[in-house]
């Protein structure tokens, strides 16, 4: 059974737009966050350290997102990252969220480990590899 | 032949990370930007208004991305976009983006013409299908 | 002796510049996100309710910043805020923000409660005043 | 008599807040598109290039701006750039914004010439200074 990693984001001011719900942008910061806390809580590697003193970084190659329901300023939005797809410097997230009871996002996204500068792909280490395959949905 | 609707956007500090480069979820921001250009400046239905006067709004319920290349500040993205499909009250974009010559981005959005309070698909007006009608590719 | 309401925020891809330090806007969205909490937790005045059911936001009508020391991708920034002065529907926010033991930033804003349609200051209702008044800085 | 640098910027939907008008950090991300177009089209200082081939940018050191007026999704909001101080290394900005003929932001901006890598300040080149002498305001 695969590790499901789940993490609440309270939708804020910040996110919301003139209808008073998320701009569908800011849904795609939320995952980032998710990815980001997933890295440094779940993963024992420290996104930021990751950036910062290792100039490694996970950018994204391709994304989807259905939106299935729009959420409010106030909706704690509760998400969950598996692994759709795992490959030597790659992976495919896939992440759901749901808010008082309902699904309201479906996405997944390919991000690429890889040095910034210049950006290139990179293996992902072995020991990282490892503790991301608990997560890699059947 | 259909038309195609080109704006040009400037990748601005705002966009960039600490790699230097777009933020992904940035390119989103910059195709509503497009969307909205292109309803005011194409289809004679200025967007504001619409958001502001009619109460109507264009929400995404799907976005697809393939981020093809990096964009540094400063790049210029050329966006182009078509409609992939036109419904009776949603539209599939095409949205496509080069940068010095090279193609970086191609996204897809579908999008809901809706009232906003409540949020409520609503059919086109047939004027503005009409004019959404020239910009369909084959 | 007034209380301080106190906050941690952790520094964000989302939130940083080329430089791979918080980009200054971003500043002000922490703090909007910090005095939505204080509504939140210390007045017993859910924010997002606020805005959604009973039409009332907190524009601000004067800000002011100092930004003594940059914050690095993955600081977290310890936030105090205090109330400066507190009119019949405006008050003033003083806080300052602290990351690794150092001052990074210290900041004032003064907002109005306000009905957003149309945008009116309105009076604080007694109780919610009298809550704030536990939070004025002699 | 001071130059003025002017330039309009659109109130797009992605600065808008849940009543319909600009989320007051968006004014700051709208003046640092200002102050990347002042450099890049009135000082002969490409912002782009500076910051990417140069290793240079321009961080705030302290802001303060005063909003006289909401502005709602499409208003077009007309600043003015002039320079308030010009030190050895650091510039004041004061910036003005009006929309449909009436103020609606005062800002004031101290920024920096500074390396970012490590963050430090250095003395503007001479041709630089010189041409950013034109806009100081008497």
């Amino acid at each position: 059974m695969a590790e499901v990693f789940t993490r609440d984001k309270r939708v804020r001011f910040q996110h919301c737009d003139p209808a008073g719900i998320v701009f569908y942008p800011q849904y795609f910061v939320m995952i980032h966050e998710l990815m980001e806390d997933w890295f440094t809580e779940a993963l024992a590697e420290d996104y930021a350290a990751l950036v910062r003193d290792k100039g490694i970084g996970m950018p994204a190659v391709k994304v989807e997102a259905e939106f299935l329901a729009p959420n409010p300023l106030g909706d704690v939005i509760t998400f969950e990252l598996t692994v759709a797809k795992l490959g030597a410097s790659s992976v495919t997230l896939r992440v759901e969220g749901k808010a008082r009871g309902k699904p309201c996002i479906r996405a997944s996204a390919i991000i690429v480990h890889s040095s910034l500068n210049p950006l290139k792909a990179q293996p992902f280490p072995e020991a990282l590899r490892t503790r991301m395959e608990r997560f890699v949905a059947a």
